[in-house]
């Protein structure tokens, strides 16, 4: 109870007619006070604004949420949230949500119990209420690499997805290419779109035309890819490359072609996205776009934690750099390759 | 404190000449007690034998410790416990040891601030005092996948990893090869041994000499099995086959086989181990002693679960069967290979 405002709670309890103690377990996340209870205690302290005082006082843990483990992509993110949470005496605990879009409820209390030092979110955004909840108990979060579109407030680091996309087509371009079709992320996540838009900009400045049939949402697994790369690849003139939208689904794109009996990067160029740990053990070894996806867990840790020792950073929001990692899974276009649709 | 022994609790706080609430502070973890006092405190606990009485009132999750996040390998395992603690109506809660035998100090603090309904340990012992801390608050463990030798009364899930080793050999001879190698896991790690155990009958029962260069202890990483397959590759006789101690081992040494130009499985044939979800999706797709990751995950929770109702279960101990799933990267051995020394 020393880290809340000790008067206005006492006034509030009375307010509600439930003592310090009942009002302390629901601040608490316990689910030992009945729901109708609950759920007054937290529309009188939505209506009178409050807050727990930040007093340096915290939890012993940072909570990262995934919406699933994906695992090839979130072990760097995962280790950045630890080495800064580490690095503050604090340890890392990760809980699934379960859905892409918005933890739901259990987590939410379940987290409030847990009493964190922080919560970062990958992806999910956060339903208004348990944003007011959070913000209630003076436990900051942030959100990495926000699938939605995030109101202003929210505190948020993302990386440059347009500029990746730019980049991965233009190495392709470079190379010859003329025919280059893009597989992208789901179409509800704000960075498929960033990524498709960044290869639309390179094929206009280049003056190549996007063929409609060329340009695929998928999902971030390698079997997405391989049913989307079989569809390009059997079109009367098929791509010579495919811009893909995660390395995952990549390999996926890759056996497509092999199943095919296309050699990678001979008959087919391919660029993957994230430059996962293994990227580099696939067989070719990848061309992808790097995604800072370690430092993106460490800047939003960090910035979570100095919101929570009542920081007012100069910006809430941040998109950190790709670049191309240029491997073995791209080669110059082959000389027998058709021209682009004229 | 509806979950303890009331009157032993006040005794014991007499005893100790502390408060009813300091004792229960100290119980669930809580460090805003000095640490002599803690330690006063455990031990009147442990000489006393205490332990919490077994009511059915649990925590709202189940604590999976990992010593790394080793993503591959442990995406279906952690799928495992989630869908039995979720089934069970409990959240999941990950944090990583950081030391591959027990976790430390921090940890054990963690948790038990955390009060999860059980603790799942996955490679790691618990060191004896943490384990009796454990018990004492009436929270259930479960090791999967013991790294050395746990007492016999430590719940663990394990499996076939001997006849896994077999498994593989086998079928590497039945292919025609003579000169198989094998890359293990680390020494200190039991199911290197079993493996390896395998291996060497499965060699002598059809009359193979296994020559000391052939066997490696490494680690599970793609780094270990290229620099070992690198090594193999270039002795004067060099081994036709390698049986590889898990599936990312098993892509370092298919890269060395490639950098040295030899063709997998034309030159040589790489088994792998575990098979992991991205082991099809390799080039050659993985031929690999499947593990049943995901059911062990899946066991251990169930098994702690029950532990933690007060169930007698029959064995505290299991070993899960593993099978072999042939892909391509095993081919019969090349005519031209030579013969086994003699």
């Amino acid at each position: 109870m020393g880290d809340t405002t000790r008067v206005t709670l006492a006034q509030l309890a009375r307010e509600a007619g439930v003592s310090i103690a009942t009002m302390s377990k629901v601040l608490n996340g316990r689910t030992d006070v009945a729901a109708t209870t609950r759920a007054r205690i937290e529309q009188l302290l939505a209506e009178h604004g409050y807050t727990r005082r930040a007093t340096g006082r915290r939890g012993d843990h940072v909570e990262l949420v995934l919406h699933e483990l994906e695992p090839s992509w979130s072990a760097d993110l995962i280790t950045g949230v630890e080495t800064v949470a580490a690095h503050a005496g604090l340890s890392m605990v990760l809980t699934l949500s379960g859905d892409r879009h918005a933890p739901g409820d259990d987590w939410i209390d379940g987290a409030l119990r847990r009493s964190p030092a922080a919560v970062i979110l990958v992806f999910s955004d956060l339903a208004r209420a348990h944003r007011d909840k959070l913000k209630r108990r003076g436990i900051p979060f942030v959100i990495v690499d926000p699938s939605g579109d995030p109101a202003a407030d929210v505190p948020a680091v993302g990386s440059a997805n347009w500029s990746g996309g730019l980049a991965a087509t233009r190495h392709l371009i470079e190379l010859g290419h003329r025919r280059i079709a893009a597989i992208t992320g789901p179409p509800d996540a704000l960075c498929s779109h960033a990524r498709l838009d960044g290869y639309r900009s390179a094929m206009n400045a280049a003056g190549l035309p996007v063929h409609p049939d060329w340009v695929r949402f998928g999902d971030f697994h390698p079997s997405g890819g391989e049913v989307w790369a079989r569809q390009l690849l059997a079109l009367p003139d098929r791509p010579t490359a495919i811009f893909a939208g995660s390395d995952l689904q990549a390999i996926g794109v890759i056996a497509a072609a092999r199943a095919a009996r296309w050699d990678v990067p001979g008959d087919l160029s391919v660029v993957g996205y994230d430059d996962i740990p293994l990227a580099r053990w696939f067989s070719p070894q990848l061309t992808t776009v790097h995604q800072p996806l370690r430092r993106m867990g460490e800047e939003a840790t960090r910035l979570a934690l100095r919101l929570g020792e009542g920081g007012q950073p100069e910006t809430l929001r941040m998109d950190l750099a790709t670049h191309l990692v240029v491997r073995e899974s791209t080669a110059p276009v082959p000389t027998d390759a058709p021209g682009p649709e004229t």
